[in-house]
């Protein structure tokens, strides 16, 4: 067998371990009793083991070199470069560092659980400080196993859930956020102080929430032949090519919260299973970053779901659900579910002020990672870019400020871009569809999304990871990430302009 | 490391891929959609794989024969001794036979699936005989691998699912079956043409039902932050040490079907949530055998379900879930779940002619096994037995005779004695637990298993696999397995004497 084929049979057994750990952990947040946890949490530690043992043999590397002489297609090199990526990402750090870091990050995130209700970051910072040291050692051992490929520390871990992106790309990007979005948030909050407030607050059945979900789901286009929906207590999506499970959670006063979660979710499975048939199982048939999943999850959240023509299809559907809400016409509904205010958390946000919010993050874990800044400096700059980008005062409220989110305890650096990089790729992307489909908009009042699904089928799901985030972007949009698309979808939006 | 400590890791590791294995399965039977199926039989393949490797590793030769002088406990050394025996089945047969087996077996089971509805004995010979050549093959490579353990290649296979039981020890049990149950079932089915037949038939509805499996589970003890029930299209019980999972069919003419099976289930578990703690993930800490197995179930479904204290305390639970049966009292309710007749199927057996539906085929799949029989002679030999048994004509009814049961199309062989072996220790063992506890009627009138779940658990739950099946019954009885306790049950319980 040529040592490609090696390789790709290598990484067909990856891809069944990691089936089977990815339903587990499905069944772990939305089936599993709590009684289950020990040894669910034993067997999937050894799944990962037996993966990162075929991941990193020692005879990938002959195959590696010898797969080079072996005059690969196209797309045989593509495959080869991401397994190689993987390979190069498992193999560059020593066991110990990567057992340090998943005893400090256990520990500092079990006790963030508490010390975030508490407000206590004096006792919180000693944990973390020690999850920041070994999150540097890392960044730095990655970095110099590129060889040159990152020009930061801190790019080394973007490329764990970003490949592509790069924090001279992000800087650019979010500068010129930075430099329109405070003075658009007053505009549009100002613009919105002087229309109605349309009230939706009720009871909601939540087994007729579901229904309504899952009448949304199948417009979209989800086959409920080869996925399911079910509750769990974060929403979130994952499975595999035939078999896409997603999650919403439900709350009986409000409806819309989990119709926008499962347009979202609905957005990255329809991602998954657009994915290249023929590359199953295979690194350059997986989705191609974290920063373009967001985009298409977003795209289905905030530009179709919220766009005024899909508003208006969807009324008398929300009639027929719930028929109490008779009296609320499409325009009502629209602006109940566009709201824009400021606030503390991330995860509450909308789509106007949640870029500042990742923007100050970004700002914040690059100079940390980077060594341009001490974990006891977090709260003074979470204080003044939170002044500065949201006008809102967090002095002395870490709970509502810098220790809102898992992600730092939990030692995940570099993750936050990509919810950003998503929000503008699908006004990008969304843009550019207008522009090749007139008849877009039409199609979307009718509930018939089947033009803008091919549209990303053929741009972007169907080519996997054969083509870098940039590359990407660029062949379906005529140009790289551009935040004026973004700028100018919350302009036209919220601003009428 | 001593080789033993060696062997007990490597156990370990061999269980938390049986825990993958488990749940997934689990979730392809219960949640998978459709198009989950072929990802989802290459994954738990490549997990069967990997189990196999580690199982069948050349080291552990040389740790067996290290263990054996390290001076065990005499727990290790039966934690050793099943090891081994482990390690024996799956290292006894060569790899190409095991292929051969898997092909022939599934061509088989696929082909079955039709000819069994349109009665196509003739069709379904020519796979069979293949079946049943390499069956043999097999028998016979275990049997020439023990050693003089086992007296004939039968004996060999039965041990893969009832260890310790013997052809010999079955046979002289089953002889006192058939001396005497086909006359008990003349006299049960003729005193019950005497009482009045009541007729439950109606609509239940299935939530309804489902809360009553429920509320009937908690009763016998089954912990729900432990576990789980849920519906598939076959019940059955599976799950590790604190997530153990049951599932159950409803249907809405009748609530007694899916009641018993919640029943049966819980049986399972209870055995399984029952053993040694302190083992568990290792061998010796496993249920002992299928028949011990399905002793607790029948336990729970057939002794305790079906006693007149239990169904006294059962009544107003049933009629809380189901007004429209409150003129139906115990005795009536009593009636109804325990009518006799004779019939082709197995499934649909009650249990008092369900053990010569077994007889008979433990009597054909021994002979044909053992060379002694060919697998063109299983219809007359079906129909001969089948008059003889159970006074019903199959001739030329192969539907409702001998191609039945998925088990022999799919290559199982050994393992329908468990059922009837099952039944028996089951009736002994709620004999010896009269006698041991004066009181249990009287607990069981209030709903009160406690008793019966404290003997269970120290006499059989507890003890894992420690002991043999006959050392397990006779210690928690005081005799071997002995079919005189099962007739007493039958006279008692349908005759009154």
């Amino acid at each position: 067998m040529s040592a490609y084929h090696s390789l790709v049979n290598q990484f067909a057994r990856l891809h069944k371990l990691s089936h089977a750990s990815t339903f587990l952990s499905w069944d772990q947040q939305v089936m599993m009793p709590p009684g289950g946890a020990e040894g669910r949490a034993q067997a999937l530690a050894e799944l990962h083991q037996i993966h990162h043992e075929l991941l990193t043999a020692e005879y990938l590397g002959d195959w590696f070199e010898g797969a080079l002489q072996e005059g690969l297609s196209e797309d045989q090199q593509a495959n080869l470069r991401e397994m190689h990526r993987l390979w190069q990402q498992a193999t560059c750090l020593q066991g110990d560092l990567v057992q340090a870091q998943s005893l400090a990050a256990s520990r500092c995130e079990h006790a963030w659980r508490e010390q975030r209700g508490n407000n206590d970051w004096a006792g919180f910072l000693p944990n973390f400080k020690e999850v920041v040291r070994l999150a540097r050692e890392e960044a730095q051992a990655r970095q110099a196993a590129a060889e040159g490929d990152f020009a930061t520390p801190y790019d080394a871990l973007l490329d764990l859930y970003s490949s592509g992106d790069t924090s001279a790309s992000i800087a650019e990007v979010f500068d010129g956020l930075k430099a329109q979005l405070p003075g658009l948030i007053d505009e549009v909050i100002e613009r919105q102080r002087r229309t109605p407030n349309v009230d939706l607050s009720g009871h909601y059945n939540i087994q007729e929430q579901q229904r309504l979900s899952h009448s949304v789901m199948e417009v979209l286009g989800f086959d409920f032949s080869k996925g399911r929906l079910d509750i769990s207590s974060h929403p979130f999506s994952t499975g595999v090519r035939g078999d896409h499970r997603i999650t919403t959670r439900y709350r009986e006063s409000d409806f819309i919260e989990a119709l926008m979660g499962t347009v979202h979710e609905t957005g990255h499975a329809s991602y998954e299973a657009g994915l290249p048939e023929a590359w199953a199982g295979q690194p350059a048939g997986e989705a191609r970053s974290m920063s373009i999943h967001e985009s298409q999850s977003l795209l289905f959240e905030k530009q179709l779901l919220l766009s005024k023509p899909f508003v208006r299809f969807l009324t008398p559907i929300i009639h027929q659900h719930f028929p109490t809400l008779k009296e609320v016409d499409h325009d009502q509904f629209w602006q109940a579910m566009s709201r824009v205010h400021r606030g503390f958390i991330r995860v509450e946000a909308d789509e106007v002020t949640y870029p500042m919010h990742i923007v100050l993050r970004y700002e914040i874990e690059s100079a940390l990672i980077n060594g341009e800044m001490e974990a006891e400096d977090i709260p003074d700059a979470w204080a003044d870019k939170m002044q500065a980008y949201l006008g809102l005062d967090t002095h002395g409220n870490y709970k509502d400020g810098c220790l809102q989110d898992i992600h730092w305890p939990s030692g995940a650096f570099g993750y936050f871009p990509s919810y950003t990089l998503g929000a503008l790729n699908a006004a990008q992307l969304f843009s550019a569809m207008h522009r090749d489909l007139p008849a877009l908009d039409a199609h979307l009042r009718e509930g018939n999304v089947s033009s803008l699904r091919q549209w990303l089928g053929s741009r972007i799901w169907s080519k996997g990871s054969f083509l870098s985030s940039k590359e990407l972007i660029t062949q379906a949009t005529g140009e790289a990430t551009n935040p004026d698309y973004f700028i100018r979808h919350i302009r036209n939006r919220y601003l009428d302009m």
